[in-house]
């Protein structure tokens, strides 16, 4: 734990407690984006949602959650169905419990300072920071090796979209941004965009911090394309409880265990990944896994089982779901307000920095 | 010139008279852009703003002048720079003829549109559209072997900017553009996109054409440092009559001519490039090159032709400029005022495209 705590960056705070820790006695902005990929899993709620609610329950942290539908827009064949997935992602949010009281929910493109913001940025982003950006590097990689698209697909918009994240992140004079080891490059490109325009244009962006959350409960698996379309089969959190039982059903489990009676195995077993990440009694869990080692329990109770810690987790989901699920009328009116109001708060970021850069206000 | 006709690709117009001659029964756009890079010299006047007044007298023709503001931004040091050198530049449009009452005056960064259409525009602009572009690809090529610069200082936006030149041109939905011909790899990456958007969104972008200006009066020298020097110790459009003079003086003619009896060379020398280029009578050219060449007419005398000619085109520019000069709070009205019309031509175009792309208005 030492050895790998000496290797993260000053800029970096491990995990909610240390923030919560270090952020006590100041007031922060945290931002905090997600693509419209539609409907969300339960995968997404451990990754990300419950992280969001955790964060909208301090006090002294205003959060901005931001849907960036800019680089999809060009990716998705169908356009509607990107405005679907905007309206799903909403009710996904409004269902586990962010709340638009408590926090600013915005649609990226909703926002043009965004965009207009971006173009800024790019003035004093070197292209060599964007090629030389890690995560970059290997995202265009691995696109360019998907055989399935034809050459030369690659968007520009796609390139730049580290600017553009970065852009999202200074809009609101975000303090921290909550992510995952693979963006610490774009929240370091952020802070050297912002030290740039800070020195040069005399703005005062905060150099954000990045949050880098705890994954501890999110298992893994590489190079198992059964397990993938089993795990991404995924369990959405509009899920009926039919549809959970179902799916639950169909996991793969030990695929050497052929009887009841069979000791199990525990690893690559997608109903213990799930257990691993749901099921909060941890004595409960290590008993489970105790039977199923000396087969002194079946996959069907072990699925019942599982398909009850779910239950419990997603029927008050569910419910609320319930409420907004007819009602694209008014999620497209709340999107607008919300998008509105959170506009203005980038609006005067635009002002501020136009004003420090002599350009002429209209 | 049929063999150079034949090489011009499809939606290049070649030169004014072409233009006028297919466009005549037809309403359209024209969009040219310029650089805010100050006082204005006589080969803009030649190389742009006399054909922008061209342009302007054409009653089918209405024109947007922009000056692309978001690129110099970042590169120039002095912030308020950039703004003065605005201000020297819409002096000189409005001394030269342009005028706002016939045309749309636009400063870039006054309309946000222009980054937010480029951020759309990018995300169906392949990457590779941009690597493989020629003029950019020399352009950069260049700035690299810059050795005053530090290594990396090529921004992003420089990489983008053929994207955002392509948004400067669909705003107003131009269709025809004047440019040089090494803009034409640029005019054709705009009709690129264009279709691009057409295609998937059903957008109406027009394809813009080029129109290719002769430049035959401009004479363009190479690798004389000093004749760079002694042309780019240009000559203002607003420079009194005594600058105008001293300039003149100061031209380099012909190194090897000793005294006026020498005969003289017409080539290489910058008094008669400026000669070929002013010089509206053009038996009084000849009959100067004659005299030069066999050494009957000094080089003092050749200079005070010179000088007279140009008077006689400056004097007016002058004496429209000095109703200006001291008027910076009205040039900065004015350029509010005009940028705020120009901008609702783009504020319908993102509407349209918006509708198209089926994102929530708001």
């Amino acid at each position: 734990m030492e050895t790998t705590k000496k290797k993260i960056p000053s800029y970096v705070i491990n995990g909610f407690e240390e923030f919560k820790e270090k952020s006590e006695w100041q007031i922060l902005r945290c931002l905090t984006g997600m693509r419209p990929s539609g409907k969300l899993h339960l995968w997404h709620y451990v990754g990300a949602l419950e992280n969001r609610k955790k964060m909208q329950e301090l006090d002294n942290v205003r959060n901005q959650f931001l849907i960036a539908d800019y680089h999809v827009m060009g990716e998705e064949k169908n356009v509607k169905k990107t405005k679907e997935n905007i309206f799903e992602v909403v009710k996904d949010w409004l269902s586990v419990g962010l709340d638009p009281e408590k926090s600013d929910f915005v649609v990226q493109s909703y926002m043009p300072e965004s965009a207009e913001l971006t173009m800024f940025l790019s003035m004093l982003t070197p292209l060599a920071k964007l090629y030389n950006n890690p995560t970059l590097k290997e995202e265009i990689r691995q696109l360019e090796e998907d055989k399935t698209k034809k050459d030369g697909w690659i968007s520009t918009a796609f390139f730049n979209y580290p600017i553009s994240q970065a852009a999202d992140i200074l809009l609101p004079k975000a303090d921290i941004v909550p992510v995952g080891e693979d963006q610490l490059p774009h929240i370091e490109l952020t802070r050297y965009i912002a030290r740039q325009f800070n020195k040069k244009f005399g703005t005062n962006f905060p150099l954000p911090k990045a949050l880098l959350w705890e994954i501890s409960r999110l298992v893994w698996v590489d190079g198992k394309a059964k397990m993938w379309k089993s795990l991404w089969n995924a369990i959405m959190l509009s899920d009926e409880q039919d549809e959970v039982y179902n799916k639950v059903k169909k996991m793969y489990t030990d695929p050497t265990r052929l009887k009841a009676t069979d000791p199990g195995h525990i690893e690559w077993n997608v109903v213990f990944m799930y257990l691993d990440a749901f099921c909060n009694d941890k004595k409960q869990l290590e008993n489970l896994k105790n039977r199923y080692r000396s087969g002194t329990i079946s996959d069907v109770e072990l699925k019942k089982i599982l398909t009850d810690i779910l239950d419990e987790l997603l029927s008050p989901i569910r419910k609320k779901r319930n409420e907004y699920e007819n009602n694209d009328d008014y999620i497209k009116k709340c999107i607008e307000e919300w998008s509105t109001r959170a506009r203005e708060i980038g609006k005067e970021t635009m002002k501020e920095l136009k004003q420090c850069m002599g350009i002429t206000k209209y």
